[in-house]
């Protein structure tokens, strides 16, 4: 079926469609550094927990359940979601609190659709 | 700004949304792999090279020298496409050719696209 999705990026944003063939050298590695990012199966369900949310932010301390694995193990994904400009991080007290930062997976979306 | 873009895509294949908080264990498996073969700026350039042209079909022995990578090289980010359901491969006499699959980037972007 034909699906009408609104999007709100910016067209003249970061790095051309690889469906149209508008992929320069430099817009490929900033496009890949996103997706390989994406490419783990505990960051996609990481960034699909916190997007998830009512508040679409998560602290640490209820991230590590879900998933199955240690605080230093989601830490260690969640920068890689952070390095690659998925979310951002903010410290309060003795927790780290993450957010899906907004219009990223658009951006990473509207990189795979024609222009 | 805010486009409204049209998608043809089955609204009820894999794999829930990123977006959304949708993504349970088996879907984040499929959508990393996607996104796996696409973490490289390489198999970036390459699908996009693909995709750019008239015929959407690209020989190996064209894509070489825009990447300079080796056949070889080449031929193995190929093989990672094709194996995530990214691109096609057909044996024409001396050459392979590849093609973009119809519809998948349009389905790795819908995995990241609010539902």
């Amino acid at each position: 079926m034909t699906m009408v999705l609104p999007l709100s990026v910016a067209t003249d944003a970061c790095c051309g469609s690889v469906a149209d063939g508008g992929v320069d050298v430099a817009s490929a590695e900033q496009i890949a550094r996103v997706f390989k990012a994406l490419g783990d199966p505990t960051r996609v369900r990481l960034l699909s927990l916190i997007a998830g949310t009512d508040a679409r932010e998560a602290c640490i301390c209820d991230l590590t359940e879900p998933v199955g694995l240690s605080q230093p193990t989601v830490s260690h994904h969640m920068k890689q979601l952070v390095e690659a400009g998925l979310a951002t991080r903010e410290q309060r007290g003795r927790w780290a609190y993450y957010r899906v930062v907004d219009g990223a997976l658009a951006a990473a979306a509207h990189a795979l659709l024609p222009h």
